[in-house]
């Protein structure tokens, strides 16, 4: 299966592949269909970027609620590639840093992707890149402006160029006239149905016997997230939250089942 | 056909040439009446600052929707002048200035074409020189002012000069007192009649036989995109998104029909 | 006849005639005899500051639309005036200046002012000056409050002052405190009577034949802008835009007339 | 007369001399009454900070419509102290200061103040010092603050401080805090009876003869202003501006009452 | 008596004692039961934090009308406590200071106290020292920053501190998070009874004779300021206005009860 | 009983035991069966990190109204953790910092964190650190996005984290979007029975003889205060803010009982 030997893949060289592997620390779960999907599209996006000569310049957006995977895939993605330069623009790198640093460090790395013939940059977190809060309506117009001109911004003659970029705010982009700027935008939902839940506590072995399964998916029940094709979105969490709630309930190893569902049923 | 021969005319010195090659990469199609009549207007006022010694300065807005060819176009224009001094002032030029190196930049080649009898200016894309953004409606007011002066200041005597300006925000520019300054407005409009998106479409070579063309033709029919002649408008989209969207449905050879008018209805 | 040898005046020392000159390139056409008015009037003020010993600072504004021809006739009093000492000061030479470069600069000339018995200065396009823009209502304050300091100061005992300033936006200079400064203002209007535009454009020779001429006011009686002496206005135009259509028009040899009357009456 | 006499009165050391000068350029005409009993409340005021040892500050308000004369009032009244120390703080001499070198330019006064036992500091114009401008309320809040507590500060042990201030814009210093900081305010009328105008002219012997005089005086009778002791304000115009109406009208000898009445009307 | 000898206690060494002393000029009149009361309280305040462990730091608020007495008040405490640190952070002494420059000078205050085993900062006129102005609610968030930290931050171990602060504006201080800092807050008010005023006139010797003194009571009487013991408050003046305007009365020998009786009645 | 024992814990080495201890200087009292939960939840925390790999950094948030404790908790846990990183940021230890300056100390000591495998980071008031101010909104957003990517940064790999923040603006921090970067909130209650209040007076010894004691019960039950089990909150306030009004009610040992009870009724 070419999905799941994603995870796996390492690119040759040129590439930050130590900051890519701290971002998909936890691996990728394939809780749903729709991860193997948004995988797969994105794949595309990079086997259009390798072989069109007239699209030089493809963006992509991930928004989603915050956890949901975001950076992990768009990781993935990039990762997947195998194209000579791959670099992860991050706000965790950025710091401290002024405006017009902040808008040095992400010019450079699309400038230093114009010399590879082919280049995936990942744009992480943008609300946080340019500063965003809600109080105010503030952030920093000059990191805005310069992502509105890098994301139009053609590579020069014989480069070719794959933009991800992910959000938790994708009406805020809109309003900031970014929205428009991407080829595509590919939203990651969070986890919503009992089977996708099921599916990754079991992936992260958490329940030490079958029966201590058994009992919290009877709890969980009971509680009201329905049956396993339950379609209904009783359950909204982050697959990130999700790993976390998980990790808490180990701790107790003899109320496993109890801390999850009280931890799950304090989110609604 | 003269205006066809525009394509190819290239400046003989003093000139930009490899950066307006850059921005008319994928040449100009002329899917419709209104391509020819754009150019030749703009001939027209490259004659009259050429010809008449009462308007030393002629300055034109091309505005129209976002990808609808307005650089491309401009560019073209200004190519086709065959003046001495043809300069793009361009956004992607600016990445990373501050304010007041961007009144720098903008004005030096404002002074640069006085130094030559007849020079054109193309000023690309004035929302993003400006650094608009339409949440807090904030904006570089240095490089509004600056625009607002060069825009209607005189070049010294015996100098001529040809503005040609683009920009997707007309109302704003409006709002901003920078429409008032134009001797004249242009729009560039979006493709929005099946017969002129056939013409792209076969210019490009989307599809290897003559029945694979006949098949999407019927599907985009079908789909509600109208007859030949069909006037009212179902379909908006830039040239340039367009020829994005044929880049990717090229990509699945045995599916291009379905994907190139999936990919155009998600746009309505 | 005086008011027309005016423009022929040239004053002897220590005037920046070059720059005057520049700003009347296209002469004063005695359209309409408020243009006659006008130029009497500052006379008047010329002659004011010259005789009267009580009144050593005297200001008045031009003001008017866009293009009604504030610049050349305040420039063309100033000129009038054959005072020793004659200024510009104008946006033109300010591009790209820092506010407190501009706050110097226009100092800078007051200061130069009093060293002559007798100075004008003309400031021109106030709005400019102050890089208002109306969006958010934004202005420079320090060049805004050094106009109104400058405006009322008195200059040392034994030299005397006029101030010719223009503005096209007198309600917002009413707004900022800035109009009553102003010892007069007089209004500059456009040209809005068919025998005014007649006139100018026979004094700039757009028809080659008698012949022509009739046939163009015919046509634009036929598209109602009145006779003769209609004295509702159904044309506003300024003298700048409108030598800018007939300059237009004139490309065209064979429809000269088709092309006036159609740009003028685009523009109601 | 005393009163009259204080047009005369020169300090005889340490005192900007030439600058009081030149803003009582015209001197003072004794035209109503008020004039009187102003320059006498003032010297109340020059003589209590001389006599009392309690109060070692006092600062008064000189408040009332543009050109009403404020200005050569309060410095009448500094003259007439004969203090060791009088300072016109005026922004006639801060034209271009940054907000800080304004902080210091003032500060510096009051603190030379602080060196002779007794002082007399004028600031001039409290609105154009604190760059106060309507539009968006903007204004200088470091100079503001700097006056609320220069205002506020005992001089030194064994020194004493008249301040007088001026401005036209009373309301406006009572939002910002200001007004609550004067010992007393007073308030400069501008002209509104015939029989202050007629003295006036008279004084600055605007008309050749007796026979003028009264035919001008009918003039003004019959446009309405009123009689001799006419007390509704019908007319209301600071006497600098009337000085100046009156030498305009001058430059007409033949027409001297014609133009002194429209001028006049045209201010209504 | 304890508190009249306040008055004159003068602490030993490491004291602004001139500064002090130049706040309370004019003394301390015990005018009404509520100036002894507030002084007592105070002295609560220095004893508890001579003698509690648990309490290094207490901070107390004198707010009331502008020249109530609150900064001779808040002097006086701190002169009676007769601690080794005794320091008045003022507004007067930081003309033309920064806003960093403030909040430099105010830190070092603080800092310098901790070096002292019993300390009391004054921190007169809060409104001021943050640059407040009404219009437009505007203000040194640096400076108020400096305030709410410095105000909560507890002395380094075996380090007592006394903060006494002072404001006209005590709904803002509310506003700005400052009310809350404060252990206690007493509020200073104005006079508002004939009997508060009769005993300070007495005090400052203003009439020469009991006859007159008798005269001008009758006056205030009849003005409506209400007999002896007259509990509605008719009047509201501050002590240090008080004095003011018995210094004026003071000009006119022969006329004291009337001038003193219009200038209060000019106040209502 | 290990909670209790928890207040004299000191860690080892690397850490800033003086300035924990500075905060918790009047120790912890357990007054309220809700402050040994607070303290367990904690440690249950610091054993999650301590223990799990797959989160390797948790924060979580103590809220309540002011003086309720959370600081002397937050140090608390930290302090019992014994990890050997151990930091505490505080704005006692900023002021005067400018935007940067506090970036880079906050981010510092994220930094420094990092080098040790198990760290803790008290980040201590946070509406102080960002210097909000509720008048206006304003704060600085430097610090607010620095904090926003701090707590969301993954340390690097072998290292982990827990970051335990306290704040009494709750609904502030949701609105500046930093309430769901937390993994857990706990509320901080403020004192709101009887029975906890005579606990802490008991602990701190208030009472010389058990009389006086019960008198002072019976005085607080009298004013309303209800009986031992009220649990309808009649009181409400802070840890902190009793201890103060316990000190100055001890001032005067013969009216202990009645300086307490009106200090507490003052606050209703
Ligand atoms: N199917 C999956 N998709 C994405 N992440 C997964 C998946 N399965 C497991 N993970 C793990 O879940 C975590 C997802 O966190 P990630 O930071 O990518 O989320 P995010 O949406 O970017 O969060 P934020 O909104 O905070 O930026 C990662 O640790 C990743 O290894
Ligand atoms: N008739 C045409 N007019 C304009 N461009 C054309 C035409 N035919 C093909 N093209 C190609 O389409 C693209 C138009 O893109 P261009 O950048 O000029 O659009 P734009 O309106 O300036 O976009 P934006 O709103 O993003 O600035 C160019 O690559 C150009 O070569
Ligand atoms: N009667 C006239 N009055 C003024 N200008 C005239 C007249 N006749 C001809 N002209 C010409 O018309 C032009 C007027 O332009 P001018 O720049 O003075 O207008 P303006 O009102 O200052 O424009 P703007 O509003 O852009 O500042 C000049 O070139 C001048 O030579
Ligand atoms: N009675 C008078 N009072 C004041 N000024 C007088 C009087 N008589 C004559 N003058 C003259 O009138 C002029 C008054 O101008 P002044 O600048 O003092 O007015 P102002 O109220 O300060 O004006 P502005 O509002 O512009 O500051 C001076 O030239 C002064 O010499
Ligand atoms: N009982 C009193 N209380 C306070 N001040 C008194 C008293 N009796 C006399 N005074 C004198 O009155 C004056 C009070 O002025 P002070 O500056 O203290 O008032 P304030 O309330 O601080 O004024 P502001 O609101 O302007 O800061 C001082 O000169 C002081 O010596
Ligand atoms: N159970 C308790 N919980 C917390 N603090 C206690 C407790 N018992 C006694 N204390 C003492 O009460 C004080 C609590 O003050 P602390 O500064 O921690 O409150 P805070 O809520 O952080 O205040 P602020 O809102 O001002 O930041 C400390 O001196 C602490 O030693
Ligand atoms: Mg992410
Ligand atoms: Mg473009
Ligand atoms: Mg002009
Ligand atoms: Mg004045
Ligand atoms: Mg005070
Ligand atoms: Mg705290």
């Amino acid at each position: 299966d070419f999905l799941r030997a994603l995870d796996e893949v390492h690119p040759a060289f040129g590439v930050s592949e130590e900051e890519l592997q701290q971002v998909i620390q936890n691996g990728i779960i394939h809780y749903d269909p729709v991860v193997d999907e948004l995988l797969k599209t994105g794949i595309l996006f990079v086997d259009q970027v390798r072989t069109s000569t007239r699209t030089p310049l493809v963006s992509i957006l991930l928004h989603g609620p915050p956890g949901s995977g975001k950076t992990a895939l768009g990781a993935s993605i990039a990762q997947a590639s195998e194209y000579p330069f791959i670099k992860l623009i991050s706000p965790d790198n950025m710091v401290g840093f002024s405006e017009s640093q902040k808008v040095t460090a992400i010019t450079k790395v699309f400038t230093d992707s114009y010399k590879s013939p082919l280049s995936v940059v990942v744009v992480d977190n943008i609300e946080r890149l340019i500063d965003w809060t809600p109080m105010g309506a503030r952030f920093s117009n000059a990191v805005l402006q310069t992502l509105l001109v890098l994301f139009n911004r053609r590579p020069p003659k014989g480069r070719r160029l794959l933009i991800i970029a992910t959000s938790s705010l994708r009406p805020i982009l809109t309003d900031l006239g970014l929205s428009e700027t991407f080829d595509s935008e590919l939203r990651v939902p969070p986890i919503s149905s009992l089977r996708a839940l099921e599916y990754v506590v079991q992936e992260v072995e958490l329940f030490p016997s079958e029966q201590q399964r058994r009992r919290a998916v009877r709890m969980l029940e009971d509680a009201g997230f329905g049956g396993r094709d339950d379609l209904t979105p009783k359950l909204q969490i982050g697959i990130k939250k999700l790993l976390g709630i998980v990790e808490m309930a180990r701790q107790e190893p003899e109320a496993v089942a109890e801390r999850l569902t009280s931890s799950l049923m304090d989110l609604r």
